[in-house]
């Protein structure tokens, strides 16, 4: 039995349909008592957006499944049709991503805190005393120089906020069924590493003996002298949008963790898209024939919810309204904008509710909503749905699948 | 874990209310820029449906997978309550369905080309010049009459359209497991068809035989003196609908593909039932007391989707309101409108767009769409659901399915 997992894959055909996707992150948001009860998409004032909306379908997605609230990795890989419960991503590989590190099949990453010991290597501070993150900068410095290798395999260390950091393991027979070595309270040693299996053990002795060496190099560096190490992870194994879809894709992005998901999926990663809108927007037009897949990301509607921003949070999506006509001078065959998760204000957090999500094309047809706001989207005539079938339509109204059956 | 797939088998009951699913092939439809941005649905007057409506619970169906444009075949297995993506049919079955071929559990159908070949038997032309569909029907007669079986197995030849025809394979031990004889391109010997299992191998020796045989039959009569075998399937195996859901259904459809998919699903097929949609209609009311599943067949909102007539598709759905009281006589207990898929006339082809679902019966509820069309049916409180879960609101309305614990 077929049970429609791989459809898509047999029904996709390519040809030059031009398909744009626009992340504005975290854009999905709940009415703000403060604010008329408006969310920032009502909020704002978007004239060339409803303009869009009027001739647009509308509709609302399902990050993961409902009620779950994703982190972006699974917000992501969603809306590039990946299912995320099924491509799930470690911790170590999502922050070593989220650092910009390129990772290769086959490698390991994991997270470590930097962490005060004792005399006899008792944790005393499991964060070190939340050293900031310009010393974080400098042991890392320090601990890559004298550490570049373990018994042939490379080792990549990476400072991340205060006292957390990133190691990636790159070289042969590497595996990730590790345990972790912070003990998770103070008073005790770090635990040793353990191999889950056979095809671990090897990873866990070199694990192991990257402690022994961070511990020499620590060495009288009180307060951070030891380190804790968790979420030994690889890179799940994930077929392109290229060998998936047909899809030869490009991402613009500004921030390294929407760089290192669009690599995960094969994306071509344009390194210096543009940091405003404005100059992503005009990247896309210089692109468009380059491509046939652009995904484009936002960030500052997700960061200015976490931060609880409504009102910068509208202004944002204001700004995306001015600079819209740039995108459309080069039509995009399909166009759809949406988010990868709500980041609503009042919460302060990403959560669970449904993101707004509009398709623009010759023939995707239109309903009743004339603006591109949760509400207008909720009798959209798309429906509510999973982001990972979002591909399907913006596939379909570019005209990339075949049918289905005679 | 149970996954719910035979759920309603189990829970489903017998008693005398009648169903009625009024399928309006490709009624879905998409804005039309040339008719004030209406679909057919919206553009037609249609007082008997609005009035029907405004009782009744409404929906949009997907009839495959989000984005999927489905065949007949696929479209109308889902709305019978088959999940199109687990009981897949071959081209060959489709084919011989198509053209009303009664098939049986065992058979192998294929699809066929007349082609012109050198005296070599190398291809020149692998569609025979596209010969008019009256010779493809003298040709086929003439063959029918050489090859009536081979080795025991009965042989069916029916003729298509142009160069196209289909042949059966009706007997014991046949195994649709084949490769094609098409070389897909000329100035190439046709393949021999081979097994792709043990299993497979006689069917092979009775394919390469027929190739023979036809060659043989052919002599001399260029340009189609050949032929190219493609498609070899066997009809799925399919439990009833009886079994699965104890419903006693009749099939008044005027074309044949519509009467052969509903006898894969083990229902009634009238013969003469009737061409227009008052004939159809009609002959529901004299076979109300002897079934329990109705299903009738509209052609014409399909083909004129398909020729991209606008209006006319507005005026088939006019003539149904018209007809509407006739069917309303005899008070089905559930009575469900819908289509197999959408087929826009702006696109004059099968689509991918959610198909209008209205579904009426004492106890269905309402909802404050007022019309049946696709914008209304956005706002309905149905949502939007997989087609092969319609069967389930029908039994249900039909007070058929036992509750599910206690």
């Amino acid at each position: 039995m077929n049970n429609g997992d791989n459809l898509i894959e047999k029904l996709v055909t390519q040809n030059n349909q031009k398909i744009l996707l626009l992340v504005l992150d975290g854009i999905g948001d709940i009415p703000h008592r403060s604010y008329g009860k408006k969310t920032p998409l009502e909020y704002a004032i978007t004239p060339n957006l409803d303009k869009l909306a009027r001739n647009s379908v509308m509709g609302r997605l399902i990050p993961v499944l409902p009620g779950v609230t994703p982190g972006s990795g699974p917000g992501h890989l969603g809306l590039f049709g990946y299912n995320p419960l099924e491509y799930e991503m470690g911790r170590g590989i999502l922050e070593a991503v989220g650092l910009g590190l390129d990772i290769k099949d086959g490698d390991i990453a994991f997270r470590c805190n930097f962490a005060s010991a004792d005399d006899n290597g008792v944790i005393t501070d499991r964060r070190a005393g939340r050293i900031p993150t310009e010393k974080c900068e400098e042991l890392c410095d320090l601990l890559g120089q004298s550490i570049q290798e373990i018994d042939g395999i490379k080792v990549i260390i990476r400072p991340s906020m205060q006292h957390r950091f990133v190691v990636v393991f790159s070289g042969q027979n590497l595996c990730d069924a590790l345990t972790d070595s912070d003990p998770l309270s103070e008073g005790r040693l770090p635990l040793e590493v353990k191999a889950l299996n056979e095809k671990s053990e090897y990873t866990a002795q070199i694990a192991n003996r990257f402690y022994e060496e961070v511990r020499k190099g620590l060495k009288d560096l009180e307060p951070a002298n030891s380190i804790l190490m968790r979420g030994f992870s690889g890179k799940p194994r994930m077929p392109s949008m290229m060998e998936r879809f047909k899809l030869n894709a490009v991402c613009l992005a500004s921030y390294p963790m929407y760089k290192g998901l669009s690599k995960l999926v094969g994306m071509t990663v344009i390194d210096e898209a543009g940091q405003s809108i404005k100059e992503l927007f005009q990247k896309y037009n210089e692109l468009h024939n380059k491509y046939d897949f652009f995904f484009i990301h936002v960030k500052y509607t997700d960061s200015n919810g976490e931060d609880g921003n409504f009102v910068q949070k509208s202004v944002i999506i204001e700004e995306v309204d001015k600079w819209l006509p740039t995108i459309l001078e080069k039509k995009p065959n399909v166009l759809c904008i949406t988010g990868d998760h709500s980041t609503p204000a009042a919460m302060k957090a990403h959560s669970w509710h449904h993101i707004p999500v509009m398709i623009n094309s010759d023939y995707c047809g239109a309903d009743e909503a004339t603006r591109f706001t949760e509400n207008e989207c909720n009798i959209g005539g798309l429906g509510t749905f999973e982001s990972k079938h979002l591909i399907n339509y913006l596939l379909a109204n570019a005209m990339k699948l075949n049918k289905f059956g005679a």
